[in-house]
């Protein structure tokens, strides 16, 4: 199966596609969509939504998970970045599939093996996890950070609880 | 032209729909669109979704305008807040609505004349300015305040400028 991870942000929200094949993870594709910060707040989230719908759109992903970003700096900061991550829950959802919270903290977790980790241990962990992935940006590998995450708990779940309707359902 | 004004908030998002002609404000509706708290983020944002789009596919106003509530409660209920925005915004603005953005004091300005009002008294105003609209929840009543903020300025800015022109866009 396939799972789309995503890492919101206003300016740029992070993707990455993986495929699931028991505990074999491979790397299909990654990247970022931005919005143009000249431009007004409904229509940046316009542009975040139609860069992901096409993600999905091409990618075809059966679920999705998003990052539980926690941005403490200040009240504004963290009600934009909840408009971005409004839309990175929304537009998955919308074209059908089920969409997953994971916290930041359990992301680190399920990659480095801890929950405080730098960005460049991440970035080195995902390229060691999927082989030959070229990542594009540092919000690309925590999306696929993302993904592996909710493949680990995905597995865990769906594919050992009923592995005949998991794999019926790829 | 028709005006759509939307309070935004997780659980309830009021709505309310106005007909401004030169000066003459009238009530066309209002009401507010719920998410179930028992269901997923990305669940209860897609009923957000459906409900706004439902309103203005009923109502076809000409343009939207929201609420830029300020919570400073604690961050993770501003960035659910944040998260219900991202989707106030989005809606109109797939829609093809232009959609603008007021502040919570300039609303309140606009109605009560003052930045700092009981909700009891935009309530009030809002049935003055409104004749005969019966408001269904105080999240409407404050929706229908922001489209009366917003009649304000679109005329300033658009009528009063260039009357054929936003005449011939009705």
């Amino acid at each position: 199966m396939r799972l789309l991870g995503l890492d919101p942000g206003l300016r740029h929200t992070g993707w990455g596609v993986i495929e699931v094949r028991g505990n074999r993870l491979s790397h299909i594709a990654d990247g970022a969509v931005h919005s143009d910060g000249a431009k007004a707040m409904a229509e940046r989230l316009v542009q975040l939504h139609e860069g992901l719908a096409r993600v999905i759109e091409r990618y075809r992903p059966d679920a999705a998970a998003v990052e539980e970003t926690f941005v403490n700096k200040n009240p504004n900061s963290t009600l934009k970045l909840g408009q971005a991550r409004g839309v990175a829950l929304l537009v998955p959802a919308l074209a059908g599939l089920p969409v997953a919270e994971y916290s930041t903290n359990l992301v680190k977790k399920s990659v480095v093996g801890a929950g405080h980790a730098e960005k460049q241990q991440i970035q080195r962990m995902v390229k060691l996890l999927l082989p030959g992935c070229l990542i594009e940006s540092a919000d690309a590998a925590d999306a696929l950070a993302v993904a592996i995450c909710h493949a680990h708990h995905y597995n865990t779940q769906q594919l050992w609880q009923a592995p005949a309707v998991a794999e019926a359902g790829r």
